[in-house]
């Protein structure tokens, strides 16, 4: 049977890319034929890494999925974002209880804006369960070991930034 | 981009089918272009419908999805039968956090034991949200009306099956 | 402002009566001003203790509270026993997370079978937040000791049952 | 048996009102006499809109209510609150596991502090499981659709805000 | 300093051992002198193992930390097996969200039989986060493989076990 | 058997210390020989007291516990500064289940940088479970008592500390 490609959306702050969500990148690949990475662009809050050097890192870090994965930077609804790339699911990886009880509200609220997107919950691999950016930015700024837990852009870009700053 | 066709798995005890079933196979048709809807056989508990009688229900209550559901029944591992009927992912619907502990331990189970297959978690419609075969059957056995939560089929065979015994 | 009574049902098994229920048809008689307390009756199951012991023992440990509590069985859906007497709430006092979720599905599956009544949440006395008639019944058996847990009439009616049996 | 009335107390940020607010009132007057809807002054958070801006939305979504409802501004602790408008209980809406934890804790707190009041929690009607005044704002801000979530006299605030600002 | 050696305690049912049992025993041995691994004999249930082989079982799995840990069978209450053996703690591993609630209400009434006791919950493993004696039953019933999830003995006695029965 | 002598590591932010801490060092030395009470120093913060005024309190709130507890303050990682002081275990009381979901995260990972550390997770007394600096400082400030809940050197530098500003 011939059918058209399956488009996922995969939103995020990404400040900064973990293995945590290459991983879960790729588990939507075994899925999805294209998947959209949304750089959630949040006027309120200051991230570490400008929308810019996110996007860069996010670029880098999943070139080996090229040309399956597209990265970009939105603001405002995620819903509108996957509307404009033709993306019929959602995909959120969850960590955790709390975690899962906002997803699940934010899935919910999704629906009543965009009720033909479904929202598709992932587990991450377990050595990943633990793993989030504001951990990885915790314990990079103290000096803490974080290389086995980022792609390599990530970590130069860390210690470039720690060193500026 | 052509591409192969993606094939899930929905499996369920199904006992008795619920309109909160229907729902999630509905909304897994989104994205998957075939569903195998998959009856567990679990010879150690006894449930109210036999095989053949949940068979019979699921393929009546999801007969204006055909030809992309297919209503089998299977006992052993998950995962066998998974990979039986090529299917790459497997459906779950989740109402509640209980559910989801459940939940997140089977699908890191079945990733140890099939690496190859995603689990992928899905939520149901609001209106389902507190929906399940045990209370249907609980309300049901004691009078109470549970027409607008069951497909027809469903309703005739609880009929019945009281009246009988 | 002269106003109808305000009544409520609080449904349990009883199996026994603990400090725990006492608390929680204490408070709840803060705001209504009859309680109907309900002893569900339930064949498939096998209680330590029988309806009419459960009945005699919930008596006896409310008769301080009369006439404003009144002890029933019942069998069947609780909405029903709530509309037979009048009830216009349902209370449930709530220990643990995992209570919560169930509570939450029996909250809204009454309320579509009744929608005139309401479920009330109330959290129990702190010194009783890990305390239910199960442990009761174990720690009991075991020889532990549960005379500050329980009401004087439950500790009678366990000693006579563990010599008995 | 005539009796005195019940007063409860609604207590929240309404910063805005949402149905769900309404849904709980509505569902809260089905119990108590009268209600006492009462408007947390936070001098340390910045809300969208300003006490006397809340607390004319709420009492124009309530006018339907009058003279049940009564709509206040307060400060300091909420047991005070309760005790200066003679409220027995506290009425709290529960919508998920993370609230209930921290709404667990406050009504603990608050019977520390005033143990002749409740706290009762209700369960909001299913469709407004994951509405929040927070996501309101989020979503009204970026252009979507809240005409359904929230009472008129909100939406036309929200215009009126968002045009101004 | 000199001191007097800290006695522990770990119950559990250990039908059968798994690799998650020895990896919190080998944790608990960093910081107790000395383990008491004791097993429950609950003459209510019916394992897949006799008391006499989950104890040879336990004693082979546990042979490279002697002489620091005694493996014993135990019915009644915990707190006094563990008054018998002069255990000053009582540890447990936790898992899920929903073993840590019964585990919570298990820890306090444990506390308010023997108040002398402390119960700590230790971090399993996070590759064996989903590992369940249940599950490990389930999986090895239908074909699964699962020497990698338990030690040699049991993974041989789960043999035996399901070539004679 | 002679042995070494097991030191923990208590750490928090102390801002004020409670009741529900010197519980939890309390308990943490019936099996510690001794316990180093550690108070982050966290810049992005700003507490109500200052790490000085936090020592000063810890130190004198645990006066009756010398010389087996010592205060100290830090920054950066809790690993390194347990690894400073020779200590094997962390010590964490828990509370509620979001408390729980942070604590695992935060255990994982501190197990990660340093797997010869065990992270013990410890209940309060049930009179505590709702006890938090937050909330300590919420109620005085709006005149509510805390003289239960906090030691009386707390007290007394709330009250300068209130009086000042």
């Amino acid at each position: 049977m011939q059918r058209n490609e399956l488009v996922g959306i995969y939103p995020g702050t990404f400040d900064p890319v973990t293995n945590g969500h290459v991983d879960i990148i790729q588990r939507g690949l075994q899925m999805c034929d294209r998947l959209v990475l949304a750089i959630l662009v949040n006027i309120d809050k200051t991230p570490l890494f400008s929308p810019e050097e996110r996007l860069e890192m996010l670029t880098v870090a999943t070139a080996h999925l090229q040309p399956r994965v597209q990265s970009i930077c939105f603001s405002g609804l995620l819903v509108n974002a996957a509307r404009q790339y033709q993306a019929k699911v959602i995909l959120r990886g969850i960590r955790a209880i709390s975690d899962y009880e906002y997803e699940l509200q934010m899935a919910l609220m999704n629906r009543t804006l965009a009720p033909e997107i479904e929202t598709l919950f992932m587990v991450p691999a377990g050595r990943y369960s633990f793993l989030s950016s504001r951990l990885v930015k915790e314990v990079f700024s103290h000096g803490g070991a974080v290389k086995d837990l980022v792609p390599p852009v990530t970590f130069e870009m860390l210690q470039k930034k720690y060193t500026k700053s």
